[in-house]
């Protein structure tokens, strides 16, 4: 199969992202977004947010990495944050999905973008850390827009979050105190979120 | 009103380019896709595709024009490639929406993200000429991954496709002769596409 045949079998196949839903609302609560609009969503925000990262980071390999992030739960699902049972197997039906989606390419661009998911996944570089902020950030983000929708009907609690959010601020502590303050600390207080933190 | 206040008004704003739907199906055919969709499927293509580009392009520039260019649709609406009539008022339904939307943000982010959509739209730039042939090629692909599901429901005719391509080719010659061989024939063999240039 030549080149340009398997970069679009990708591009195809990349496709069904689009329908992968997830829990979160849309800002105005109309509907749950997929996939493909949060992974849009969080490269507008690694390019507009970059200034915030607690490490110099490289931001054409941040917004490649936020692009292909969920790619593997075309496959796999959407794990929801919050759903124990769903968490425990989800490394591995990931890891299978990488296995079979990035071969889709040309070698050098199936590798390349294998490791460039491996590097999310781990979370040990600059850009890897920054990546998961956002991703953490901007289900907050719109939680709070949407009134709490999502953390109403998941009957989310304080320590969820908190333990969901123990690396968001080694991606950017200054996004993480503004979200903890603006975002999360008024739905805390009306009860959107549950407080079993006291 | 702060500097990180303004940078989430507008990413929160952001959101509802979720909400515009565009003409083209999913390849699958089973529904429209939306503009942040569309937008994050460019961004993709662009990376991935960026080694057919005719000059030599800077990727981070193309990704994030990919990621904002279609952001005035928020107020303009999608303007279908052959509505005749909405063509002759885009130009300013869209200057008039980026002078609105881009301003949410500070200014130094403001100026460049306009100037950004600006050298999108005056399309003079490797980078610029490269995301138009993204953004023209992708919905050829999903057209013919659709079975010409779009093409038929509007009676689209080559010469209209060809006239909506002319500068495709100036992006990358190489792209734009695989689409029309392997994307555009068979539709236009099979009647998908009507034949008027015989």
């Amino acid at each position: 199969m030549d080149r340009l045949q398997q970069q679009f079998a990708f591009l195809q196949e990349a496709d069904k992202l689009k329908e992968v839903t997830r829990q979160t609302y849309l800002a105005d609560g109309s509907r749950k977004e997929n996939d493909a609009e949060h992974s849009w969503h969080l490269a507008l925000m690694a390019l507009l947010l970059q200034e915030y990262a607690n490490e110099e980071i490289d931001a054409l390999k941040t917004v490649a990495m936020v692009l292909l992030h969920d790619m593997v739960e075309i496959d796999a699902g959407d794990t929801f944050a919050y759903d124990t049972e769903g968490l425990k197997t989800q490394a591995q039906r990931e890891e299978k999905a990488a296995r079979r989606l990035f071969p889709i390419l040309p070698d050098d661009q199936a590798e390349r973008c294998y490791a460039l998911w491996r590097e999310f996944e781990d979370g040990e570089t600059p850009e890897a850390r920054f990546a998961h902020a956002m991703d953490n950030l901007q289900p907050i983000m719109l939680g709070a827009a949407s009134g709490g929708k999502g953390w109403v009907e998941h009957q989310v609690t304080l320590s969820q979050v908190l333990r969901r959010n123990a690396h968001t601020g080694e991606g950017s502590k200054v996004l993480w105190n503004y979200a903890r303050k603006t975002f999360l600390g008024p739905h805390l207080e009306q009860g959107h979120i549950g407080n079993d933190c006291r």
